[in-house]
């Protein structure tokens, strides 16, 4: 103890009458280290002096404008799988390791997805509308089994996504950073780049790819035209990877037939948002990974990791910086 | 051709204007059959002469009316996987051989159960409510691995509801006519009379038991009372296995959380039914097991069997009268 503790800083919401305001199991680590507990108004002046910070608050862009403090930063851990909202040039430039969350969301996203494709699929949709005026409209609905979907993200979150519609009978195929066959859990992965000369050939589409140069904008208006009439958009990867105007025209317009979201642009999604008012959509509110337990699991995740440092053992979901995202073993290529 | 020819009416339905007014396919039974055409206004002197009768019209109950004049029916092929609506007295003392649709409707009604729990778990219901507000909410959800089933129903469609169920990490329970352990698809299958018992031990419920004299108002008040808070009852057999007047009680007072049902007591649902205004409900209008070319699937099956029937050779699927439903080798106990 004393001297020698390492100081270990929690980046926490600035409501602190929030229930989730400091995480669970700090007590944990506080006999082997200084927990100090600050906010995005004070961080400029709690991250001098830190060896470690833990963003509880993970979408928090509070850390950029206090940087030039950070005079002793080793380690950086985020409450999220993606860091895209972290990710900035100074960071990457410096020495400080990056972790993040992956695995805690993989399968509650899978679900999510699977649920979206057949409620798609079976037209709840159209039984929520129905209901609204009491109307019994009997409609044929659609298999799943045989349905074919092509997964963008090669990651953890789509791998579990491919597992798990594969198990129902989906044909998937994913799309990544490098075309290849063989694939533990696609078989064929294309090139994320030729996206718009494959994407025709798929009933489902799923952007599960981080945020980062290669995928902004990467579903843009050319790609959406291209799509087979009547395809459904699920996006639980991050907004700024779909071009959203190009994507309400192409659902006002065809040729796609439903998006299923729970990522936006904009978040929370602007009122004025054309997609709030479009039939042929279904908006989630960033939730697609939340289940029950959720912020429990991520703080355990943070405590495992930060007994893993101070013991001096190799973290766990180290990020790639340069790419913004862990590499995974299988993924790599 | 001539004389020896057999008899096979089609019971279509009323309205000859209607797309699906004659099954497709019947041309490669009319060399072989005289094929007569008949609804439910003129199935009285068509009957008589006839040896056998396709109800395409699957819910008329006009043969019952008719019966005395079929003076030498043999077979009754239903385009249907329920036979309840058909079996009269007169028809269960004859030695007229029954036969159902069982098999189309399996897969189809497995993706339909699956949708709705993943739906209700994911709460999307909550999505398209919070639409119309255009209102952003982050909520927790639910995870569907790990979460427990009891599929009531151990024929064709409740097995193909566990195995799907299963390939998604849901654990499943069988309730069937007996209790017996060591089911292929199930494990331990419990015997629905004791249902009441055993229903608070499991996150979703499932119906999917055909209508007879032992599952009329299977799922009566008890029942209902005794499931554990924040259920999910989904029915995808016959409205009347369930109690309604109780189910609305349950889902406005407690103990169950959710409904989805494709099923009712009457159908259309009236108008003046709860059932429309409750929020926690999915009404769809008994079409789980409808997918685009499911009365393709209908015709050929029917085909198929009145090709046999005109070689001498067995049916398939015939429905054991008594029980009201096809004995499958795995469910036979």
């Amino acid at each position: 103890m004393s001297e020698s503790r390492q100081v270990i800083t929690v980046l926490r919401p600035a409501d602190p009458e929030s229930p989730h305001s400091i995480p669970p199991g700090l007590d944990q680590i506080s006999d082997s280290a200084e927990v100090r507990l600050t906010d995005a108004e004070h961080i400029a002046g709690d991250i001098a002096g830190s060896d470690a910070l833990f963003l509880w608050d993970f979408f928090s862009g509070a850390l950029q404008e206090a940087w030039p403090a950070a005079d002793r930063l080793k380690w950086i851990h985020v409450a999220a799988a993606g860091v895209d909202t972290l990710l900035f040039d100074e960071l990457r430039a410096s020495d400080v390791t990056v972790t993040n969350s992956q695995g805690i969301f993989d399968r509650p996203i899978a679900e999510w997805v699977l649920g979206a494709i057949l409620a798609e699929a079976k037209d709840f949709h159209g039984n929520f509308r129905l209901k609204t005026t009491k109307t019994w409209d009997h409609r044929e609905t659609t298999r799943v089994q045989g349905a074919t979907a092509i997964v963008i993200g090669t990651g953890a979150i789509g791998r579990e996504i491919a597992r798990l519609l594969t198990s129902v009978g989906v044909n998937v195929t994913g799309a990544g950073r490098t075309a290849r066959e063989n694939d533990e859990d696609f078989g064929v992965v294309v090139a994320s780049e030729d996206l718009e000369e494959h994407v025709g050939g798929y009933d489902i589409i799923v952007n599960a790819a981080p945020l980062t140069a290669a995928t902004v904008g990467l579903i843009g208006a050319t790609t959406l035209a291209a799509v087979k009439p009547g395809a459904h958009l699920i996006n639980i990867g991050r907004g700024a990877s779909v071009d959203e105007n190009a994507l309400i025209t192409a659902l006002r317009e065809g040729p796609l037939g439903f998006a299923s979201l729970d990522v936006f642009e904009e978040e929370p999604l602007p009122q004025d948002s054309a997609l709030w008012e479009l039939e042929n959509v279904m908006i989630a509110s960033h939730m697609s990974g939340d289940v029950h337990g959720w912020r429990d699991s991520l703080a355990e995740l943070f405590i495992d990791n930060a007994q893993r440092w101070l013991d001096g053992k190799s973290l766990f979901n180290v990020v790639d910086k340069d790419r913004g995202y862990v590499p995974g073993k299988r993924s790599a290529s």
